[in-house]
């Protein structure tokens, strides 16, 4: 009876769950909804490890390992949760909790850092990349022969608080013109300001049309946005791909063509921009890749492997 | 008799040359005026190899190793430089040209990264850091625990290009607004278009006076494409410290006070921005430390011993 290691995916609204075997292959997935409170996320978790575990019809002792990806500022050695709005906890040590129960490894790390790890694995990239995720907000993982790049303060890949117009609108983080006020999905729906189950859509939409000559800023300010990010991690950390991923990609090859065209419109009017080819070097994550939850699961595997090697 | 290594700086107008011991430690220290053209630079590197033995009271036959920092664009793996406008070398296989008349193993590296590796090297850096030179153009080298790191293709720490305000003034790269067009003391020097032998001291100094309020424009404008620089740096690659150096920082302590100033702004005006303490992160290369030649010299050793391992 081989060891299966889970990997779970937090988020306001559901938590997606894998079970991988020992060389990295799928056994199972799901999905459930979230909880809310320090008491309802470790619930959830539990039930999510038991709900993956069904799926795949093992039994939960053959859980070697829970990799715990989760949005906020997350103390990865501690395990502990800073602060996650979006989920009602301030301050959890969710690694603490879940392994009292479970009695196995348990690894806690940022949701982004986790895709990273993920998309990695899913491209089978051994090099550098990035992954972008465009969601409420905006932050980059960058990952580096298939293991997460922290840097020194464990900042690495946090560009959407760039600033890149002095004269932007102003970021929830205090500063003016962040990227993220021009590709977070958070940012351009309170920017737009008209509701809507699906406003990126709609700003997609109206731009389309031509007739909402503010849907067409908003929409050239997520293509704007998103490569200036890519600049960011090809000229300072030199990333050979970057991976785009998150919740405005719903819009899928529409916001790729977006960012496309920009980048080729930029390669025309700068040498030194062509050089470096970066609409070559872009791709959207795959819809529907479980990104994040198989970056959990592979980040404390790799976990395991190294405190016992 | 001990092997010596032998670094050198070459720029536009002079080569700083130093020799050091297996240890490390300087063993000698000149200057010789630089070489123009392929011809020039060669017979150039010869001499200044010449006059750091005379000056370190050795014989050339003790070099083990040369290593050539070098302004332009450098295939570091082929010890070519591609483009060094300054020294009117398009094309230069500039490792086979000394190696063959010395004998000995040459390696070429852009000023720049040079440079940043001296400086991790002068402060007994092991962690992570960036070297941001602000001379003519902008660019930084990333080294860490030691080794510069490159990225995927050569471009991490090209943060000079990074475009900061779309409304900016057009930079020679073709793009807008770059960090460069703020801080590089050839773009400032051209908007400031009143000629002098010391533009950026004359803008400082009508600045200070607040008689001038194109020099406060451009004062500020230094200050914040630093910081600028600093925050892509930290917010991309995560470095734990910049070191700056390069021409614009012969003003030494009124320029990093205008720097650390803005960033102590920007502390009280994000929290975000706050929790970096990116004020303390920052500091000023030693004035006349030899960063780029000792670079070279450790390059080059480096080389040397992995090839031996």
């Amino acid at each position: 009876m081989s060891a299966v290691r889970i990997g779970l995916d937090v988020g306001g609204t559901k938590i997606e769950a894998i079970a991988i075997a020992e060389d990295d292959t799928e056994l199972s997935r799901t999905r459930i909804p979230t909880g809310w409170g320090d008491d309802g996320v470790v619930a959830a978790v539990h039930a999510a490890v038991d709900a993956v575990a069904a799926a795949g019809d093992f039994d939960v002792t053959r859980v070697a390992s829970v990799g715990i990806g989760i949005p906020g500022l997350i103390d990865a050695d501690a395990g502990r949760v800073l602060h996650a709005v979006n989920l009602g906890v301030t301050e959890l040590d969710l690694a603490d909790a879940v392994h009292s129960e479970l009695g196995v490894p348990v690894a806690v790390e940022n949701d982004v850092k986790a895709a990273a790890v993920g998309a990695a694995s899913i491209r089978g990239d051994h090099g550098s990349m990035a992954y972008l995720n465009l969601g409420t907000g905006v932050a980059a993982g960058i990952v580096i022969g298939g293991a997460l790049w922290r840097g020194s303060r464990g900042t690495a890949g946090e560009v959407g608080h760039l600033s890149v117009d002095p004269n932007g609108r102003v970021c929830g983080c205090g500063q003016r013109g962040c990227i993220e006020t021009f590709c977070g999905g958070g940012a351009v729906s309170r920017a737009w300001g008209r509701g809507g189950d699906l406003p990126i859509r709609d700003i997609f939409d109206l731009a389309e049309s031509g007739a909402d000559p503010f849907a067409r800023e908003l929409r050239d300010g997520i293509a704007f946005g998103a490569a200036c990010a890519v600049h960011a991690l090809v000229l300072s950390a030199d990333v050979e791909t970057v991976v785009i991923g998150g919740g405005v990609t719903a819009l899928g090859d529409r916001l790729l063509g977006d960012v496309l065209d920009r980048l080729r419109r930029e390669r025309a009017e700068s040498p030194f921009i062509g050089s470096l080819r970066l609409d070559e070097r872009i791709e959207l994550l795959p819809a529907g890749s479980p990104a994040a939850a198989l970056g959990a699961a592979l980040i404390c595997a790799a976990r395991v492997t190294a405190a016992t090697a």
